[in-house]
C-alpha cells in the first residue's frame, strides 16, 4: 500500500510514517508545508527508499493533485492545531482545516483515491452533557472555532463517503503524547521549567480535568480500525479509559525533572475561552476490535518529559 | 431595529423583509447577489422609504463590512440551496455557505453587531436515527455536501457565540412552501405539469416522506423566537407537526391544477445521492414558545400551486 500523509512532518503525521515504514510492504509519501511541522522528526523516513518528502501546501490545489498521485490511502492529519488562539485569527482554522480539508478530498477524488483517514478531535463534542462521550452523543454546540473547523472536517468527509462513494476514518482524539509532542500544555509547562524550575503559572484553576493518549498506542489504534472498520463513514474515539487533572500533570512533570514549582493560578474553570474543563471519551468502540492502549496517562506524560529533556531543540521557537 | 438580510432578495429572505417593514418600527437593508433572487420579490419593499437594497455578494469581504454598517441584527439566508447537486459542484457548498457565512460574522464582528439569526437545515440531522428528530438528536452523520456545510456554518456561529459574545439563533428548517417559492419538488412539479399534463416522472419511489412549513408560518416562528428565546446559542426545529408523502403532494397539486397525469417513477428510495427519505422534525422547542403553524402541510402545498399559477413568469429560467 502506498500511503500519503498530509503534515507528515509534524507531531502525528512523523510517527505515522515511521510506523508505517516499518512494514516492508508499505510505501509512504509525506506532503508538509513545514509551517509547524520539523525535517528532524523525518531523519529515519528519509534514509528508506520507500519513502517520498514532498514540501508543500494543503492551499495549492495543483501540488497537492500532482503529489497524490499513484496513493492508495491519505491520512490527513495537516491542521492548524492552536485551540487556544482561535479568535485571535479565526480565518485560520476556515482556511488550514476547513478548506485544506475540502482541497484533499478533492485531490483524492481526482485522483481516484477512495480511502482517507483523518484527525479530528474530541473538541467537536463542545461542552459534553454525556461523559464519558461516546461517538453518538447528543448533538452538540461548538464551543471554539478549532472544534467547529474540525466539525466542518467531517461533514465534509461524511458528505463524500455518500456522494463519490469514499470510504473514511474519523478519530476523535484526545489530547495525544509522547515522542515528538511540541505542542500543549505538557510542553508549555517543560518550557517554562526549564526556563525557571522555581515556579510555574498555570491558566485556569488547575483542575481542568484531560484525558490524554501515548502516541504509538494512538497509531495503532488508528490502524487497528483502518484495518478493521468497514462502514462507508467510521467515526471512532480514540483516548485512554482514565483522565488526570492538570495538577496531576503538573506533579508528573515537577517529579521527573526533579523540580519543586511554586504554582500559581490565573483562576477559573477555563484555560482560556473555549478551553473544556472536562474532555473524557468513551472509547468502547475501538476498543471492541481489540484495541487497547499500552501506555497510562502518567506513563505518557513521563515519556514526553524524558523526550522534551533529550530533544532540547523542540524548545527553539521558529515562529 | 435595523435589520440587515443576505439573501434578501430571495424566497425567505424577501418574505422577512416584507414581514418586518409590516412593522413601523424597523428598517432593513437588503443584500443580495441576484444569483437566484428577484428584484420582483421586492416590488413592495422598494416602494419603502424604511427599505434599501444593496446589490452585493457575501463573498466580497470589504462590500459586505460596509453594506452592513449600522445595523442591529442580521439575518443570513443567502445561501447555496441546491441541495441535489451539490456533487455536481462540490465547490458551491463549501464557498456560498462555509465561506459566505465566515464572512457575514467577520462582517458582524467589524461593525460591533452582535446578534444573527441563520437559515440551516434538518438535512443537518442526516438519516435521522430517531424520528421526530429533536434539535439534540444523537450526534449525527452527513449524507449531503449541502447538509454538510450548512453544519459548518451552524459550527462557526456558535464558536463566534462562545469566543466573541455573539448571540445566535440558529434554524433548522424543514422545506418552506409558499408564495415566492421557486425552488424544490412542487416547483419542478408545476412546471412539469404546465409543459404536459398527461404524464408526470417522479424522482425515487414517490414514497420519501417530507415535512413542509408555510412560509408565512416560518416568519412568524423565526419572530417569535429571536424575541423569545435569550441562550447564548438558540438552536430551534422550525416544521409543522405532520408529514407527507410525495405521493400525496402530487394528489394535492394534480387536483387544485385540474390535471390527472400519468404517474411514473425513477424508482429506489431516494429522489437523489443524499436525498432524505424521511425527514421529520420534531418541534416541541418552538412550539414551546407560543408559536404554532396555521397552515397545514396541504394548504402549504395549494397555497404554492396557486402562488405559481398567478406568477408564471416565475418559471422562466435565468440560469
Amino acid at each position: 500500500m502506498k500511503y500519503f500523509i498530509t503534515g507528515g512532518a509534524g507531531f502525528i503525521g512523523s510517527n505515522m510514517a515511521d510506523r508505517l515504514l516499518s512494514e516492508l510492504e508499505n510505501e509512504v509519501v509525506v506532503y508538509d508545508n513545514f509551517s509547524t511541522g520539523r525535517r528532524e522528526f523525518l531523519e529515519d523516513a528519509l534514509k528508506n527508499e520507500r519513502f517520498t518528502l514532498i514540501e508543500g501546501d494543503n492551499l495549492d490545489e495543483e501540488k497537492l493533485k500532482e503529489s497524490m498521485k499513484g496513493c492508495d490511502f491519505v491520512f490527513h492529519f495537516a491542521a492548524n492545531a492552536d485551540v487556544r488562539m482561535g479568535t485571535e485569527h479565526p480565518e485560520k482554522d476556515l482556511k488550514q482545516n476547513t478548506i485544506a480539508t475540502f482541497n484533499v478530498l478533492e485531490a483524492m477524488r481526482a485522483n481516484n483515491i477512495k480511502r482517507i483517514g483523518f484527525s479530528s478531535t474530541g473538541s467537536v463534542y463542545g461542552e459534553a452533557t454525556v461523559i464519558p462521550t461516546p461517538e453518538d452523543a447528543p448533538f452538540p454546540i461548538q464551543t471554539s472555532l478549532y472544534g467547529a473547523s474540525k466539525l466542518a472536517c467531517e461533514g465534509l468527509l461524511a458528505a463524500y463517503a455518500e456522494g463519490f462513494d469514499f470510504q473514511v476514518y474519523i478519530f476523535r482524539f484526545v489530547s495525544i503524547l509522547g515522542e515528538r509532542y511540541t505542542h500543549g500544555h505538557v510542553f508549555d509547562f517543560c518550557k517554562k521549567l526549564k526556563d525557571d524550575p522555581t515556579q510555574l503559572y498555570i491558566l485556569g484553576n488547575g483542575k481542568q480535568r484531560k484525558s490524554y493518549l501515548y502516541v504509538k498506542d494512538c497509531m495503532e489504534a488508528i490502524l487497528t480500525v483502518i484495518r478493521n472498520a468497514d462502514e462507508k463513514v467510521n467515526i471512532y474515539n480514540l483516548g485512554t479509559d482514565e483522565y488526570c487533572e492538570v495538577n496531576d500533570s503538573v506533579g508528573w512533570i515537577s517529579k521527573r525533572l526533579g523540580v519543586d514549582p511554586k504554582l500559581s493560578y490565573a483562576g477559573g474553570e477555563r484555560g482560556w475561552i473555549g478551553d473544556n474543563p472536562f474532555i473524557y471519551l468513551d472509547t468502547k468502540k475501538v476498543r471492541s476490535l481489540g484495541w487497547k492502549p499500552k501506555a497510562t496517562i502518567e506513563e505518557g506524560v513521563v515519556k514526553t518529559v524524558e523526550y522534551l529533556m533529550s530533544n532540547p531543540w523542540v524548545f527553539e521557537a521558529r515562529n
